[in-house]
């Protein structure tokens, strides 16, 4: 078999490249449902207590909070939906594609705050309760870096990846369309929802690849 | 970059093989929670009354019955969990990893019917209740094939394939070690679980290929 030079080169590059990547490991984080809040919704479902820290995430200023709220759709609710501080500009709620099934609500893919065509919910905590017209979505997947791994593993903010999981385990799986997300607010980590990381039979913590 | 002879070799052999099979899609089918019964557990938890058949599966002689279940856990149950005919030497409860947590269980990943080291579950139904010790399994992805198809797409019985789903969605995924089962009691589909299903953005119907 012979190949024409350009792509012969262009094949050898990508391979360096996939290989130079493969020698980062980036450990995984799964993300259960939750929800980020402004500070206005806040006040009208939870009134004038302020959210409690229950522990810190591995991304730097994320905290998980005690509070959770339902949320509902037409079909079912899910309950314990716990919030993500701090304050976000628009108010949203992340769930699996097996959530939005039992809400029975069509939650598109987006990127975390990419909230086009995000699905209508209805939010509820112990004070009140919201509807909001775009706020559910299903998060896309995406990796964290730093600049300093950005630069390291050769990867560009907003890039598209490929990543391999659970090697080793039961559920090998490669995941296309990962978004690279960059920023010095950020340390080095995959984040999958449920779905993804039961069928890649994934917990966090366990180590991934970019191929 | 140059190869050894033999290496070349092989590789242009696995590309050709890769790309005959990837010529013949093959149809996702989603498998749901579902079980399978001996008809002495049926007697035990449904009485005197025979299975209903609600509508047939893909696999021929397989089909979805009128009556479903119950299956507990020490942290939740699943209700409305379907019988899956035609009758099994051993009953088999076959859910999703996520499913699997909501039971509370920690349910190994096993081929249909190799239930060595499968989980306790309880299963209830109008006539009665059964505790099984090793029914409770999390379902490995596999393609069935028919003798014909399996010779046209150069598959062995028993090998582990990698198969591409999703392509042109918004969660193309690659699913590796996904198990070859050849019978010519079976029709050409991709099986997956609701968690599989998800991950990668699937319906039934959708087309994957192997790869």
């Amino acid at each position: 078999m012979a190949f024409a030079p350009d792509l012969a080169s262009q094949v050898a590059g990508e391979l360096a490249l996939a290989l130079h990547r493969a020698a980062f490991p980036v450990p995984v984080g799964v993300s259960v449902r939750h929800f980020h809040i402004t500070e206005a919704d806040w006040g009208t479902i939870f009134g004038s207590a302020e959210p409690m820290k229950k522990r810190g995430l591995l991304q730097p200023g994320f905290w998980a909070a005690e509070e959770t709220v339902t949320v509902s759709g037409p079909k079912g609710k899910l309950e314990r939906v716990r919030l993500v501080a701090p304050w976000r500009p628009k108010t949203q709620v992340e769930v699996s594609r097996s959530d939005a099934q039992v809400l029975g609500i069509d939650a598109p893919v987006r990127g975390s705050g990419k909230l086009s065509g995000a699905a209508p919910v209805t939010i509820t905590g112990p004070a009140g309760s919201i509807e909001v017209p775009d706020a559910l979505i299903v998060a896309q997947r995406h990796v964290h870096f730093s600049p300093a791994d950005a630069e390291r593993m050769k990867v560009r903010d907003g890039e598209m990846l490929r990543v391999r999981c659970g090697t080793g385990g039961p559920r090998e799986t490669v995941f296309e369309g990962c978004l690279a997300r960059v920023s010095d607010k950020f340390a080095l980590e995959f984040h999958v929802d449920t779905d993804e990381a039961n069928a890649a039979w994934l917990k966090n913590g366990d180590l991934s690849q970019l191929v």
